[in-house]
């Protein structure tokens, strides 16, 4: 299948209002599933230890699944962690895994499944996946040469280097970089595309492309 | 002085309540700048380009602020980092500097605020700074011994790895490890405090606990 996307437990207001929408297969992750459930969608993968929600709505969950893995609570993997293993066991074609509910809330987490993609288990889906939420659209990559086509909807494209880099040139973006090189990981953020594709590469590490927009201040 | 706060201009919605009760000093960085004049606070610096702002609410931080810069639009550093650099040149006294407003919303400048801590320049500061929002507590460390006090309404504690890190024991905490050393960032969320102090020590690397807390699930 060429899409399949994960909706995780975290915090709804940061989930896009359009989810319901998108195309491709659903994995659920804990509350992630009962959310898939309760908006329609049968989940071809509901997992977690379901410790967040009760006996009712997990009945709800297993009805409504086309598969469901219930794992020990005592697990070694967090829910991103998780997911991401099961799309390498039983996904193995996807060619796009788009994570939802990864972001807001606790900063624990939140960092975890932005650092999920380094851990060299993962190195084969790092640029499959991609974490969106309201306001941020995140990409990885390894080293190379890399195009990122603008997304309707997005100001801002920020580049994050998320281990040391060596070389990194922003080619045609309004900030440019000619091989820079940093032994730690560092944000540039609010630089924005010229046109509708930007161009980058670098020759060592792991790097996250931004695209984001600010919403209306309160 | 004891403790500088910084206030920088993100969304305010993760901003804790009693911000405006904190003892201390403040810097305002361009929009914080006129939230802590509204706020009836006069900070003791007022910086940034202001250009988030209107003339009329510029002259609203000039006549409240003790002493305001007003830097160029095409700066080479974050709001963050800028405040970081004054804090260094004009506040060298102070034994905490805690930053509000540096999360939520654009994950480009999430990331910014988190990783400015690892840049050398700022490397005095590191253990002086806290980053706070309404769910979170962020502290960061250089290799050695170090204990955390649990802060008060805070359930969970998050350990960082922003670097590779080497020879990391968490001592006494819920879960505990012995000798861990990784060469990629990670986060290792949801561990606890036992006690009222949590020990940990590592070897090499830069390090960030995080305390935090679930808010009500909506």
């Amino acid at each position: 299948m060429a899409r399949v996307n994960i909706l995780i437990g975290g915090p709804t207001d940061q989930i896009p209002v359009d989810w319901e929408t998108v195309t491709g297969i659903w994995i659920g992750v804990d509350r992630g599933s009962l959310r898939l459930v309760k908006a329609g969608i049968s989940p071809a993968l509901s997992l977690g230890d379901f410790d967040s929600i009760d006996e009712e709505d997990f009945q709800l969950v297993q009805e409504h699944s086309q598969k469901v893995l219930r794992v020990n609570e005592h697990k070694d993997d967090t829910d991103t962690e998780l997911a991401l293993k099961l799309v390498q066991e039983e996904f193995l074609d996807a060619e796009e895994v788009v994570v939802y509910g990864a972001t807001g809330g606790r900063m624990d987490h939140l960092l975890s499944n932005i650092f999920a993609v380094l851990q060299p288990r993962f190195k084969d889906l790092i640029e499959k996946i991609t974490l969106i939420d309201r306001q941020n659209l995140i990409t990885f990559y390894h080293a190379g040469n890399h195009v990122i086509r603008k997304q309707m909807g997005y100001k801002y494209l920020g580049f994050v280097l998320l281990t040391g880099v060596t070389d990194l040139n922003l080619i045609d973006e309004k900030y440019t970089l000619d091989n820079y090189s940093c032994t730690y990981p560092r944000a540039f953020g609010s630089n924005e595309f010229i046109g509708n594709e930007a161009h980058f590469n670098f020759a060592s590490g792991i790097v996250a492309a931004i695209q984001s927009r600010d919403l209306p201040k309160v």
